[in-house]
């Protein structure tokens, strides 16, 4: 049994075989093609629905915490007392216990912004709020430590042999740590590539309150949203595969990480904090 | 002046050039690099924001109408009575003025789903629901127009040429119209991928009720939500560069979509309604 076949094994409800037609050199071939199963995950949080969101059912405990640390929901690992998952007919229900005081914050903020229809604020009111919830005042204060651009690419490279669901299935995000030499730790798959980074984020904090020495790799872009979550879980920096946008460029900057991008082909674009690389 | 050039002075706010450090051939380079802007979009329903999007800031009146559609806030153009773009400091307001009905609907659907916090529901009621919305049954019948699989090629092929705002800053996404013999009618681009389809749905709609002869392409994977966008759109069929989720999969099937994946270096995956492509 190869490495592929040990992860289809394990983790059967992470994939499809689906009835295909696959056409080459000019005709068409019936078939079937392992497909990246998508389902819709209920997050709930001491019994009351927050979001359902279309995840990979794997990793899902990684994903909720990580999910709820991004969204600030808690602002510390020890105010999840539960985590608990299960299946049902219809797509996942993921239930957490969450300390009272954050709960009260949670259904506080959600008050303040909904009203009976939409989110109670006129358009701009509402750019203000986003603006405001967006920003980053209680972000932990950025590591210290300096990177080595050659970390980098070993820990891009790495990536490819790691990505277990997109080698079975083509096209699936993958979110991984890499320590200071550029060792994977830790590699989490989903269909999408914020999901990806939430069960990075989850899975490290399960590990510890802070993140260890090293730095996150992601097989995506680095839009806004994924600079928000990195900063916000303390990494030092954010390495892409692909384009940031500017938006995340400038929370970056602001954010004290260092946005790398296009880290490929032994190049790669520092767009803030490049003083934090190794020369 | 070169197209590129005609595109960045056309569209100066969607693009931004940002200084930046460029590490190859082992050594790092001061300069600056284009990047794709992305802004905060709040869209507004006769004086109430609904959502806070992150777009490319491009086809902005496409996006609100594609969007208000796919989300069947409105179920017909007509509806849409008026849409205002606004730049402010913080962002973008989208300004829509829609049929009583409509918004007379949206609250009701709001109203049944939000409680004071979270949507008010359990996990398994939220997946229900999630279910319910889910489900295409008023979907508009799909077209039976059947398509030739050299015409996909050569739309896929005809893409790259046409999105500006990727060739400019290396990686957004586009979604266009082709017509059946696999002349693009219609591209449109931006940094999220449902968003870009959002702007393609809106183009199309501002044209006419029904989408022309032809068919959907898209430079990114397929999942649940693209198909379900598409689906609603009345498309007949949705070919994506590459790979579908198996939620995707089923919902194109129930809908009547013909669903095409990895559509690339002359092959393609037919994943649902392969009756629809001529042999």
């Amino acid at each position: 049994m190869n490495a592929a076949e040990a992860f289809l094994g394990a983790a059967p409800e992470a994939t499809q075989r689906l009835a295909a037609s696959r056409w080459e050199a000019g005709r068409m071939c019936e078939g079937s093609e392992l497909v990246a199963e998508e389902v819709p995950v209920a997050l709930a949080y001491n019994g009351i629905t927050h979001a359902v969101m279309l995840a990979s059912p794997l990793d899902l405990e990684d994903f909720a915490l990580g999910f709820t640390l991004s969204e600030r929901i808690v602002r510390q690992r020890r105010d999840v007392y539960d985590i608990e998952v299960e299946e049902t007919a219809r797509g996942i229900v993921v239930s957490l216990r969450i300390a009272a005081g954050a709960m009260a914050r949670m259904k506080g903020a959600r008050a303040a912004r909904t009203g009976k229809t939409g989110c109670g604020l006129c358009g701009v009111e509402s750019l203000e709020y986003f603006e405001r919830e967006a920003c980053l005042p209680e972000a932990p204060p950025a590591p210290a430590a300096r990177f080595d651009p050659a970390a980098l690419h070993r820990a891009m490279a790495a990536m490819a042999a790691r990505q277990q669901l997109h080698h079975a299935t083509g096209a699936v995000h993958a979110a991984a740590w890499a320590d200071p030499e550029g060792r994977l730790d830790c590699v989490r798959e989903d269909v999408g590539r914020h999901n990806a980074l939430d069960k990075l984020v989850g899975s490290l904090a399960r590990a510890g309150a802070e993140p260890p020495p090293g730095f996150a790799v992601v097989t995506s872009r680095a839009s806004f949203e994924m600079v928000q979550k990195a900063a916000r879980a303390g990494f030092g920096m954010l390495a892409a595969i692909s384009a940031p946008t500017a938006l995340a460029v400038r929370m970056a900057e602001e954010a004290g990480l260092t946005l790398a991008g296009f880290v490929r082909g032994g190049r790669h674009v520092v767009y803030s904090h490049p003083e934090r690389m190794l020369a």
